[in-house]
């Protein structure tokens, strides 16, 4: 998505080899009218496949997650951190460590928000090592429900996500494919 | 808000005198439309305020926030919660306990993403002891920014929040005022 492309490289800092920050328009300042472009973009990249909710995880995927779900008409499902296990019926939980931050949480799902009726369609900020989105799709599988997709903003093409979630089964769609990063350039997959 | 009301009626489930759950169309589950129509009451109250930031606290205030920020044409700043102060120099930072949760955090602004011309916008959903509020405000001023106002979705008018709040000279507008609650039994103020 050029408009994303653009965006990133015009704000987003490559702090090294695996960290960009775009927390100037995605993760801590956000831009509403780049939010309703790729929710728009979401939407029409997947408007056939029967999407019947989108899902994210807390906290900085909801905003193109909900975009997303008002172009597709359909509920959002946020997907919480809870810091351990909860023995409680009603829920369905996963662990899900995160290599980039070291850390261990688990995923949280109502029972009563998803049903196997439900096409489920992930979407998520950034793609790196794949734990959120396999933990995401996990959950999903718990309930029975079948995922549609996975809509990502940023991926970092040289970390093994993409391929982690393909090989699931799992259509990946990333509006911005990372090639390299190395401190101040950041080179994108061409698209040609 | 009728519409807000409504579905609060229809959907939330009072558990006892002090927790009100509307996990089906806020806080897990979202419902986009009523979020839209959200946005839409918050930005037409506030229009002529000079807004030139909305602000919410990670996470459940996010849809409703970034609703109201499209409908103002403004820039989202997302509040992290961070588990304890950092030491940076481009961050504010001010500890906010929770009487709910019984936890403490640290409320965290990046100081690019504000300066002495933004007058903000505060959006979250509930308003109860009026301690994330306060907090928010704090993180403000300590920019020197000032803030136009607190837009709340459910405020339990029960809580000393509210007052908390106008007593800073703030002004707080909430779209549903709950003047009791009961296990099974939701009352609101009435506006008449």
């Amino acid at each position: 998505m050029k408009i994303l492309e653009e965006k990133i490289l015009s704000e987003g800092r490559a702090l090294g080899e695996d960290i960009l920050k775009v927390d100037s328009f995605i993760n801590h300042q956000v831009d509403p009218v780049l939010m309703q472009q790729i929710g728009e973009e979401f939407a029409a990249h997947f408007k056939d496949k029967g999407v019947t909710k989108v899902a994210t995880i807390e906290s900085s995927g909801i905003p193109p997650a909900l975009m997303t779900a008002i172009s597709l008409n359909v509920p959002l499902i946020i997907l919480k951190k809870q810091p351990s296990k909860v023995l409680n019926d009603n829920l369905y939980q996963t662990a899900v460590t995160s290599f980039t931050k070291g850390t261990t949480y688990e995923l949280t799902l109502s029972r009563q928000f998803v049903s196997e009726e439900d096409h489920v369609l992930i979407i998520d900020d950034f793609l790196a090592n794949g734990e959120a989105g396999t933990g995401a799709i996990r959950l999903f599988r718990k309930a029975h429900a079948t995922v549609a997709g996975i809509g990502i903003l940023i991926e970092k093409s040289f970390q093994p996500g993409r391929e982690k979630l393909m090989e699931q089964g799992i259509e990946v769609y990333s509006l911005a494919r990372i090639a390299k990063l190395e401190k101040g350039h950041i080179e994108f997959i061409s698209e040609d």
